[in-house]
């Protein structure tokens, strides 16, 4: 008797919520910034949305494990921010972006969801984002996407931030580059210092992007 | 009829593989030092440890997702050092360090462990260690020790390190300190730039005094 193989993908509960997310979600703009603890997330924000919420209906769903204070950074800038404790765990789900959708609402150009910081665990979970966005900044090390590959594989950017202090440190900017895309070929990849406000532009046109594409559909 | 209440705890396959580690190792000083990615402790390390390394028989167990970069760096710097990769995982178990302490041994008067880049997951996983002691680098922002509060709360030790960038971040020392003793109270606290070195012979004291503490059992 000929055997047939009838392959399915199970999908997680994370997952299943992930699409529904997605689905309620298919106008708008999803990006997904994660990185290491400290690494310049919320300054970031601040500075980019800052500009692009004239012209574009903007939230943030804020992860950390516990305090409000980059959400109330972020309102503070002009922008609806939801902030989500995730207490001991170390990733938000797709779960708790539903959640802040219930008060942000969903009628948005743009989510952006700052992820806890953390370059490991939040790389296996869909929050039914479109795209993964990756924060370096050039205190860590040249070295971190390699040594954290799996999130950089999950990602479609990587921001290296902090150039500014790049005289004080030992950081190789094209050695950090040349890490990432052996490791991800496709990574689309800028440098920017929010301090010295450099290669903001860039940022702030990647976003309109990915707002354009979204509305395009 | 009276109710009496048994409580007893049952230890997870992890807390008993930590304790057979922590019951091999109990004449050995065992530090399990954590930070985010890039905070530095490779860096601490190859300065502290190359002086401790005369009078003490040390070893260093390095985790890291990819590469070997951490324990060639240690072995560089004449430590013995063995390197775990963890792949997917966000944190070591006590079972890496047993598989470690194969080839290290456990002939040994110091042994550090370099856990996975992580200020969340592997505070809730012991390794059989004496104390957990957290790095915060200066560019990471002062509120780390509240917005990552389990960790805060699982160290002995916080060591802020870095410093040598001050002038150029904003990041108050003292209200970092103050946030990390309102949550852990105990928290011995160091500072120390690797790069001007400076306060590095408060931290060779520190372990050194653990090793003492070891051998005067």
């Amino acid at each position: 008797m000929a055997k047939v193989n009838i392959e399915k993908k199970i999908l997680t509960k994370n997952e299943m919520k992930a699409a529904e997310v997605r689905e309620r979600l298919k106008d708008v703009a999803v990006l997904n910034f994660v990185s290491s603890p400290g690494s310049g997330k919320t300054t970031l924000l601040e500075n980019v949305l800052a500009g692009l919420k004239e012209k574009y209906k903007i939230a943030v769903v804020e992860g950390d494990q516990q305090t409000t204070h980059d959400a109330d950074r972020i309102k503070a800038a002009g922008v609806e921010a939801f902030q989500v404790n995730t207490g001991n765990a170390c990733h938000l789900e797709a779960v708790d972006v539903e959640r802040a959708l219930d008060t942000l609402g969903y009628d948005l150009d743009l989510l952006v969801i700052e992820n806890v910081g953390n370059l490991v665990c939040p790389a296996e979970y869909d929050l039914g984002e479109d795209a993964k966005v990756m924060l370096i900044s050039v205190t860590e090390g040249d070295d971190k996407p390699i040594k954290y590959p799996v999130m950089t594989r999950a990602c479609e950017a990587m921001i290296v931030n902090k150039t500014d202090l790049l005289p004080y440190v030992d950081f190789d900017v094209e050695g950090c580059i040349r890490y990432a895309k052996g490791v991800n070929p496709d990574l689309e990849i800028m440098t920017v210092s929010c301090r010295a406000k450099e290669g903001l532009d860039t940022v702030t046109a990647y976003i309109e992007k990915k707002i354009l594409e979204k509305k395009g559909k």
